[in-house]
């Protein structure tokens, strides 16, 4: 399982048992990720999202927080994640009204052995839930799309970045 | 903000601040609700996916077990959720390969004073998450998109179906 | 320890081993309750924060969520409180600059067989716990004080409001 | 906003978001803080804490072994602390008869990247709570108060003591 | 694998993959389970457990707080254990010098729609991890057996006892 | 535990409260632990695991992946342990048919300061608890036994192997 020459799972072992995947002797270095999500909602639903002054505030800070600390839970969310000590998590919602949804970026930072990338996704995913739950009294048909990574930093395939 | 002809957001108080909704009175019913998510990916990892034998066994029953998980927790990942005691919850992968995709649908039942939707769809959400992660070495442009609710029952609005 | 005549702790068996009370049978009632706890800070510090538009919402809704959230947590936290289902949960952030301290009121509700004071002290705490994290890296000398229930609704003892 | 000359809050970002302090780049350093905090009771609560011979032992063992165990999820209660790994926690429960309260005081350490005051302060905050809750069915009107950092040790800002 | 003649899985369905079991319809009523979990050890490493005074307490509160905590955490452990409201939760420690072992005995009760020996077993283990946890330093060959179901009562089944 | 003469409790402070062991200046070392543990069955039952064939994989694939996922949770269950950041978990289930039992081992690794015989225990300890949960409906009788810690290497005390 391990051949070069055909891709394969990381976290499975030779006989395709799950396992966490052995990261003990990985150096150290500074990893960083970012992700996005897109929350599709009605026009009336977003116009009372941005019409509120405090409201507004809490409505988005709330999805913020709880992207945040999603972010801290991947590990026991996502049962091959390893646990890691985020240096930063940062979750940001930007309504975009023409297109009738909000897009939700995450970027989480790691001076770690394993990169950020599910973080970061977990961090955009919960947001977006978040949002929907604050909505759905008002909006039966909000879809949530679009959650993928942006860009990876870091450890030993570097600079990536999503063609866009 | 409590008029009756304006639609508006449930978990924000008359000062527009962030609180959990008032069930205390509803009744118990019976609820339940399906949601879905995709996860769209190149054909050489659905590919990889559907050719083990004990190893597809283990990637989608792992998906399938971390979506079960994290509908228990959903309470703790979205804040103004009510903490509930599921009485069933399911999580199906069904590989797509004509769509280069596995759907993944999610059901949760309860015996309670509050709709289980969000439950759903955070079973769906990190159900894909979990694919995602045991993925992402082979196949870096995976996108998780259409996670939505399907259909509702119980409670006071009663049968609610997503219209296709 | 178990005689009638003298006050005894429900959490001690007759050995005085700590355990959780029994409850099965007590009937499940509608209950409630409301606490407090204050934060004591610089002057400028709650300048800070009532100065900032965005800002100021930013903080405030951060140590309220962050205070339902813990009210979640409670039977987590405290080893011999009954794992509860909230019906809702409150928690107000006032200002009172004339006494250079934020007041944090909390309110819990439940049909259960047991109270939920102790959930209301936890939300209280935890949001004077995060305001006091914001704040930290302007001002070294805050105190959290004045913790307690204020009221009390629902079980056995009926209404109990403490005297002011 | 991170002008040198104003004090501002770390954990929002120039739009006013919160979010969590970047720390990826700060050196690893050994990090102290102790903390305390103390509840108020009626002297013949106090009296029955101190009475019991091994009830006693449970009775503060509980608070303590709580204490200890929140010390270990304060980036799960409060959405702004980074996930850290506490190389030491204890927390002590000190009778005070004369003054008809519980002192309690709790000391965190850690080699890491940022500093662990809040770590302290939950310990103590939630072994308080606990002591609260075995003590509440034989007395209603105990308050917490007090709750501050007596000492910092490590990091950018070296030594810092609590001017009594 | 749903004929009634040959005994099967409940947590598997028709196509074989794991799902939680359907109790939203199952009656409500009080039920009950005792387990037991054996934690063997040298003669003196038990001498040091029973020779402390304070210090004994300390080494089996410890362990019977973490059995009770254990207990709360079931279906957050287990995959497919519904969430359940505790009713009540004991876990006893009793030294046996003369098998050179610490029994420990654990009981939860539930007003609910499902059993509770999960929650039993988990409590009995987590103790005895606890337990093992004190004392690896000073004994290294300890041994957790015989943990087991040993009475239920209530739900469909009625009474049951383990035979000796 | 200063004095070599006479062996110690690590885990409680010189009044013999429990607190956590001071790691703080331990080196950063390589890690390494393996445990098992049995669970004994009726032959029916282990026939019924054996015999399916996706079956087989969810229900020994979920116990593997419960294990796994409590491993990451060990500080949170067992008090006075530290947080770890794993490197590697595996957990393996091998059906012993000519015992009338499944033996269970576990593979636990870290880059870190502290020993981690725990988390290999919890994992063992948690998959056996899973397979118990799933076969219970089919057999009442099963126990769980044998769970020890197999070998040790990395810190201090170097390579350590149970005699067996």
């Amino acid at each position: 399982m391990s051949d070069q020459q055909t891709p394969s799972f990381t976290h499975l072992d030779s006989q395709g048992n799950a396992s966490m995947v052995d990261v003990t002797e990985k150096a150290v270095t500074q990893r960083e990720a970012r992700a996005e999500a897109y929350i599709q909602m009605q026009p009336e639903t977003l116009d009372l999202i941005l019409s509120g002054g405090h409201k507004k505030g809490d409505v988005l800070a709330t999805a913020r927080i709880a992207g945040i600390q999603a972010a801290k839970k991947t590990s026991d969310l996502i049962p091959l994640c390893h646990p890691l000590m985020l240096t930063k998590v940062a979750v940001e919602l930007i309504p975009e009204p023409e297109n009738n949804r909000v897009r939700i970026e995450s970027l989480c930072k790691l001076a770690g052995q394993t990169g950020v990338e599910m973080e970061a996704l977990t961090a955009a995913s919960v947001a977006a839930l978040t949002l929907y739950d604050m909505c759905k009294a008002v909006d039966k048909h909000m879809v949530i799309s679009g959650t993928k990574v942006l860009e990876k930093k870091g450890g030993k395939s570097g600079h990536w970045l999503m063609d866009s």
